[in-house]
């Protein structure tokens, strides 16, 4: 079942249907479909009573660029319309109330998930992160401290680490510009190596939405926009998520 | 420092000089550089005597498919030339006695380094994996099953995950390939999600080796090639480590 809804789904991303899968495309209303403004996709995302822990905040682990940043980003969200995004340990907390489309899930008796880029709870250790998300712009700003825990290259972050950084941002950034669910594609061109410990600053824009695909790109460098860590581009896949208690 | 040296090799891999980077290229000595064997990368690599854990050895999370490819694969590594990768917590430990080139190295007054893809390591709740090289044909199967802290969307493997994961397993196969010691690109095409817990088969090939650069494919597959879960391709820099006491 889950093979082939998310085949359905992946086919119709690729605007060919896949080798075995039933060339049935998905039943989206149309009147519905990506109806959601960002808006309201961002107030749901953004309850403004929490009572989960938000790992987007500040820590004693957190270097000096990274906290002014932070702060500057965070006076532009009085002004300037940026909101700063909480992040919980799951997905699963982002959602409430919603469920992924075409009945895809899995039965599991575990009941500690933790998103990829939140697996390492102890501060400054794995992903330091917090994004900052610009509605009327569809453009995102995250601040990226990799920790040790993330090491490739003596010292340096892993550069899987930052493909995973990039691939989280991106599906916020997809999901609150338009309902981007899935990703598509990732395409990632590495240019220098981050410092395990220090701050890369990752640029996220939505380039276009068309044929039910988000289409982002992004650029990671040090603060000064002197060193460039990497370009990537992305394309996700436009799909609702569906009410918990509808059929 | 680091930023010139590894300008100068990201320049050299993209056959252009990077705006701001000087026009120095690295001093390779051709007539050493990448004369290190497959045989020999792989025996410093997989050192008979092991003091440290190797973390790419069966434990009770295992599904049943990957304990059952796990020995199908060890079976290999009598007859079939294929060789299994011990898998320790931090590259440094993997190349003990020698260090990157250039003098890329960062000052650190940490001590507990990991690389990213042995960040968790609390058995099955990250990433369970292990890695056969087949130093002759030049290519790698990787067993990988995600767990609950490498979540995406609710029940399903984060895209980065797997992303971080094609990129640990490039860069094994890269350096004992060929010395390709730094990821230069990484294209990911996503078209099935991974139930969290279950088998993903990486069937990694060194595609070429050209103009200092190693080209490399995967496929990330259900164990019975039924689902595709992932292709990826790559292109790694070849650079030679030095050894630690050289100037």
């Amino acid at each position: 079942m889950i093979r082939r809804t998310f085949q359905v789904a992946m086919s119709l991303g690729s605007h060919r249907v896949l080798p075995g899968a039933p060339c049935v495309l998905p039943r989206l209303n149309p009147t519905s479909a990506f109806g959601s403004s960002t808006d309201s996709l961002v107030s749901r995302f953004c309850p403004e009573k929490m009572d989960m822990k938000d790992y987007a905040l500040p820590n004693a682990s957190w270097c000096p660029d990274m906290l002014n940043l932070y702060q500057e980003f965070l006076e532009k969200t009085k002004t300037d319309g940026w909101i700063k995004l909480p992040s919980f340990k799951s997905n699963r907390d982002h959602i409430q109330g919603l469920k992924l489309p075409f009945g895809l899930a899995v039965a599991s008796d575990k009941n500690d998930w933790r998103i990829c880029t939140r697996c390492i709870q102890e501060e400054g250790q794995g992903y330091e992160y917090v994004i900052f998300f610009h509605p009327s712009e569809k453009k995102s700003i995250c601040l990226f401290q990799p920790g040790p825990y993330l090491e490739g290259a003596p010292g340096f972050a892993h550069g899987g680490s930052l493909a995973a950084m990039m691939d989280e941002v991106f599906s916020k950034t997809a999901y609150l510009a338009g309902e981007g669910l899935f990703t598509l594609s990732l395409n990632i061109r590495f240019k220098n190596l981050i410092p395990v410990g220090s701050l890369a600053v990752l640029n996220v824009d939505v380039e276009k939405i068309e044929d039910q695909k988000l289409y982002i790109s992004c650029i990671a460098q040090s603060r000064d926009q002197q060193r460039v860590y990497a370009k990537c581009s992305g394309v996700f896949l436009q799909l609702q998520l569906e009410e918990e208690s509808s059929q």
